[in-house]
């Protein structure tokens, strides 16, 4: 691959032209990585409903036209100037979120919220320069959450980048960088339950389950789902849910059910819906004492969480997460370990599959809410 | 003492007749305990907001005649039937709240909430028989917080009785009963400060003096005292502050000026007031990424905490408390001894001393402001 160190790279990539429209497969140009950066040749990656969120562009700044993708596994074709953890032909996987190393954030060991390299939604270009590395025909196509890995080709930030053990699959291991490490480290990380104990888990969706598959791992004895489609519950079982509450069912509080059923409340909850009523539901269906609930759903702009202080008082905790607390280059390698040892379960996670040409198959497939994740094939 | 044991006790009591009248010192008769219940000689005892709040009884239940107190140190008696562990002679804090050692609260390590003898500020009999074991002239008067300490003996359930080092000077430790440990407590053993953090505290009353103590000890290096009143900041330094704000010198919340001041927030925050407002301040103004807050004081009944859930998002811990998080049994013979090493400081607390015949006047001090501690010397 050294070969095309330097060169700008010309490939396939699924660009967005417009929002809520078809992504079309086009070739672009992709220029070499600058100072801190990485080009990657990504070979497989996954969508998650933050790529359809900012694809159909309702309410949120449009971008266009714009390459989306950040669940990727992919291998390092060159670096730029400084780049020192990463070399080409290293195995790595792109995360939305980085890690420089330097801010208070990184260098605290309790937050992943690095200062530089934060989530940045609207951004649509490298952080270095303001640019795109991204063209066709001369004209900028936009990047995506500084990922943007619907390209056979991509530039990322190389904090942004997780070097981890060749010998993984990428294929299963790209899942990790969003959803399932969201939902999985908000109860391994933040919630912690402890074996024997009970876990709530508000939504049933891809984070919802790795928040599940938390509690499984954790050796949680009750995990008890909440969505408000019950036909999910069948599936969660794969992820160790073994008792299911539908609100709709109930003439009062979801919270008051979930006391009641565990003689006055679960011990950890974990909220992965976005809905304001879950998340107080969540936090008030955890034992005083010593419940604690987390909060991973993403709310709209104008919602309030609303709760009686005595609720607090009564020795709750509520604590909120980002990427399930993972520092994306000091974390993932490990979390991948987990996987290549058996203890965490990847594979049910995969649902679909696709060749990179089908990839608004796996949009449809998302927005049916027939997919829990659908792997799009790069190279095919 | 022994010669006591199983007879009537005649002594001076304090009781209230009336809310809001001063205090009679009357001739009571305390009855012997019963199984699980323990008679204390009080021999010290303070004044705590609570007290007052009850004698006022503005808006709560009104139980007279009644005989409030709930701070003191004091030496067994006699116990009841059952009782082991502890015996006539040893050197004992009443508390307001219990341990019974058997419920999912005193099992857990987190919870100090016992089902059994939680705070209950209603009740004014003792728990076993549904009886007071005070009386004059026939008639009962009505117990407070199961402990009852303005008269030199009192009943208290066994399980609310914590045994302490004999050596331990008892007008000093009876502070520890119940404002002192509620505010230490809430930062030693919820905040968890590290050495060298930064610790907001709202309110500097007794309560959040004990709070920025809990602060000191713990080596935090910069401790902010928030305060509606100025002149409260030179008693705190005393106690660890060393910058102070007051929301009222600033025409923004203060949660924006304590962001300003700190780079972002404070590493931990500690609300002693009970302000609705105050919560929400001290929540916001943590850091995001590892801010945690804790929530001490105790609100009206219809406040609501209210705040936008991505402060939770960002990686910021809400917390409440109750009586520092502290097992009265288990856990106050151990502050004790810090007090006995010289670490926790509890001279600085007590600001005045009277005889039991002038306890009015400890009522006094509070409600002009004037005290943080009272100690009420029950032989003088």
């Amino acid at each position: 691959m050294s070969s095309t160190a330097g060169q700008v790279i010309k490939c396939r990539a699924a660009v967005s032209w417009e929002a809520g429209k078809p992504l079309v497969i086009e070739e672009v140009e992709v220029a070499p990585p600058q100072a801190g950066e990485v080009r990657l040749k990504i070979l497989f990656t996954s969508l998650c409903h933050t790529d359809v969120y900012f694809w159909e562009a309702k309410g949120q700044t449009p971008v266009f036209p714009r390459i989306f993708g950040h669940e990727a596994g992919g291998i390092v074709e060159s670096v730029g100037e400084g780049v020192t953890h990463l070399k080409p032909g290293d195995h790595a996987l792109p995360v939305f979120t980085g890690e420089c190393g330097e801010c208070p954030h990184c260098k605290s060991e309790e937050s992943n919220m690095c200062d530089l390299l934060r989530i940045n939604t609207d951004r649509g270009v490298m952080i270095g320069d303001g640019k795109s590395r991204f063209s066709k025909d001369g004209k900028p196509i936009y990047h995506f959450l500084g990922t943007s890995t619907f390209s056979q080709y991509t530039v990322v930030h190389a904090g942004c980048v997780a070097k981890i053990d060749p010998a993984a699959p990428l294929d299963k291991v790209c899942v990790l960088s969003c959803g399932i490490c969201t939902g999985f480290g908000a109860t391994v990380n933040v919630a912690k339950p402890k074996p024997g104990s009970s876990v709530a888990v508000f939504g049933l969706g891809a984070v919802g389950l790795a928040a599940a598959e938390g509690a499984r791992v954790s050796g949680a004895s009750r995990i008890i789902g909440v969505d408000l489609v019950s036909s999910r519950f069948e599936l969660a079982k794969k992820f160790g849910v073994n008792e299911f509450v539908n609100p709709k069912d109930h003439d009062k509080p979801v919270q008051e059910v979930i006391a009641e059923m565990t003689n006055g409340g679960v011990d950890r909850a974990v909220e992965c819906t976005g809905s304001i009523q879950a998340m107080v539901s969540a936090f008030e269906c955890v034992h005083d004492g010593w419940g604690v609930a987390v909060l991973v759903g993403v709310p709209s702009k104008d919602d309030a969480f609303k709760t009686h202080p005595v609720n607090f008082l009564n020795e709750r905790t509520l604590k909120g997460t980002f990427y399930g607390n993972y520092k994306p280059r000091s974390d993932l390698p490990s979390v991948v370990e987990m996987y290549m040892k058996g203890e965490l379960e990847l594979e049910k996670f995969i649902s679909h599959s696709v060749p990179f040409a089908e990839i608004n198959k796996a949009f449809d497939l998302l927005l049916k809410g027939e997919s829990i994740r659908c792997i799009i094939r790069m190279e095919d």
